[in-house]
């Protein structure tokens, strides 16, 4: 799910296509990804959204944003969800009419209501607030309730930056899969942190992670493959390492540092959940197994405008110098090169918009299907 | 060093010492700690500085922050650190004397200058003036640079709690134990990331965390004891897990999560460092091993009024139910009782405050032998 695993350098990428140069959307074979151009992936979701009944700006917004989550690698986040959406929909588990309004406002902070509208169109009007008010204030915070699953943080994290403005980002997951540290009841999700920082002429700094040590993507794609989890991924109900990934259900993920994890899904979850009125803990409701219900998810970003800290150009000069030092820093033997966040992911967003975004049979096949009961062509 | 290991429930506590009843400050003898209380820890902290030029009211109000790191159980940032400051502003490493001012500021930001003082000083200043900020605009940033070591970040994120405000602190560490991720070099310090939440009638949620899985004062620990670290604390050059503590200069903390803590501490260091113009990265001093140069150490805390938000005292209740769902949760097989982030710490305060603080020997005889050099009376 993780767009940039900043990690040891590998040479190759997962979703690497080097070896394909077509530039158009081209037929999924085998086991081969279809590359799909930018634009054809953003009009083919916004195509599939009016079929289903969402006013045509707001399928646009929405369409932009998840071929952007595809752009940039966030695999998890883009396309794929087009068919989970648009159930929800057909379900009428999203309001495509939303009334989005500013329930509490203050110069440097607001709580938007999404009134269960999509989650992307909730949160962008949230990031836009908060941008507005950062540029009076210096700093501010906007909040989401009734809102809708919106994609990877990253995106929202990202958008302040062409003002010269840092993006911090918190939200609380669509399914709890974290108990509390020793607990065996699900009662967190894996809520993400994502940060955007500009930087002068260097990629801006952009971290996006879940607080649990693998994505629960992970695991399924290892029980797929055959193979093990390496230990830290997964415990079982006495507390011991679980690996075997078929045997997931038996088990709960594993916090990043295990009670600091745990510690850090809670206050994200209050701040983005709690914080604005939205659901956490058990009220959250997990959009996999229910399509219908409310999710009335909460996110919230703080704007922090350069400006109000001296001379943006500086700043973004000290970021750069940072940026270098890491990257040409001593390695371990080893590895060949040390990424910053967000590195990667910039790197893909360049090659892809080339080269043509990388769409799984799976999930061609799963849109065929969708576009067959919608009445809309396939995406490839 | 952590007050607050929120995790799997033990039912002994190291800094436990229920054996003991005296309320007194009490002779250290063998390996047993004395027990002293917050008042004469306070007063003779403030006493130690006034000693060595501190103005009297300044030395009382670091001298209150340093005991109640002590009476919470931060035992690694509390009176521990009386001998190294007072070594520190002997050599000239501290200004005594700083003129503590606002750099730049917007309705809802400032960058203190701390001048080189006392950390403690500098971060309060910060501290207070988020608070007052955030009553008119919501939400409001403070950052601080020129500033120092000022003691556990969760005393600071704690302190809008009483104001019915949440915190968010950042601070950048003063000496770089974690290279970046697949990197050998120190580049990064384990900048530690608080938060402070309120509650209604349960104690506050409070996280106060280091971004690498253990502490080194707890590598320092195992040396002591003889004893291996478990795998998942250190590696080696070689990437390779370094389980000797006696070996540790040979090697690297790792970060909670591999690249995820990474990504953290960099994150959480160019928000508290780089943004308000203090040490981040190459710049940072080791205050271990220089007393002298300016660390230009670098703090920030975001303040969130509840006001802002709907009534406050909805949200604290929204809290309880929360913690209560979590520490009434089902627990894995073992598991004595499942701890929600500051509970411990809570308890501990309630409990020192009866039963005394102990300090430990090792510390007891260095205030000892300080105290013989300033001329005033040991400690105990």
């Amino acid at each position: 799910m993780a767009a940039d695993e900043f990690g040891i350098g590998r040479t190759g990428e997962a979703v690497s296509n080097s070896s394909t140069t077509s530039l158009a959307h081209t037929m999924a074979s085998n086991n081969k990804p279809a590359l799909v151009t930018f634009d054809r992936l953003q009009a083919y979701i916004a195509q599939a959204f009016v079929q289903v009944g969402m006013p045509p700006a707001d399928a646009h917004k929405v369409a932009t944003l998840m071929a952007n989550a595809d752009l940039q690698g966030s695999d998890g986040h883009g396309v794929i969800r087009l068919v989970p959406y648009v159930k929800r929909i057909r379900a009428g588990g999203i309001n495509l009419k939303p009334h989005i309004r500013v329930l509490h406002e203050r110069p440097g902070s607001a709580v938007v209501d999404g009134d269960n509208g999509m989650g992307h169109l909730v949160v962008s009007r949230a990031v836009e607030l908060a941008i507005e008010k950062a540029r009076s204030t210096g700093v501010a915070w906007a909040g989401a309730r009734y809102s809708n699953h919106a994609g990877p943080a990253s995106l929202y994290a990202r958008m302040p930056i062409e003002h010269d403005m840092i993006g911090l980002y918190f939200a609380v997951g669509n399914a709890n899969h974290l108990p509390p540290w020793g607990g065996a009841e699900m009662l967190l999700s894996t809520n993400p942190i994502a940060c955007g920082i500009p930087a002068l002429h260097e990629p801006p700094v952009v971290l996006d992670m879940a607080t649990t040590v693998a994505a629960y993507g992970k695991v399924k794609a290892k029980a797929k493959n055959g193979e093990m989890m390496p230990e830290g991924w997964m415990i079982d109900r006495q507390g011991k390492p679980l690996l075997d990934p078929k045997r997931a259900d038996e088990g709960f993920l594993l916090p990043i540092g295990g009670h600091k994890g745990y510690g850090l899904a809670l206050i994200v979850g209050l701040l983005a959940g709690t914080l604005q009125g939205a659901a956490m803990g058990r009220d959250v409701i997990d959009f996999n197994k229910d399509a219908v219900t409310t999710t009335n998810t909460g996110q919230a970003i703080l704007v922090i405008d350069l400006r109000a800290f001296g001379d943006p150009a500086e700043f973004k000069a000290r970021v750069d110098t940072i940026v270098r030092d890491i990257r040409n820093s001593e390695r371990l033997d080893g590895v060949a090169r040390i990424w910053l966040p967000g590195e990667q992911s910039h790197a893909r967003r360049e090659r892809y918009r080339v080269e043509g975004i990388p769409v799984s049979t799976g999930v061609v096949n799963e849109i065929a299907a969708m576009a067959r009961e919608i009445g809309i062509e396939p995406l490839v």
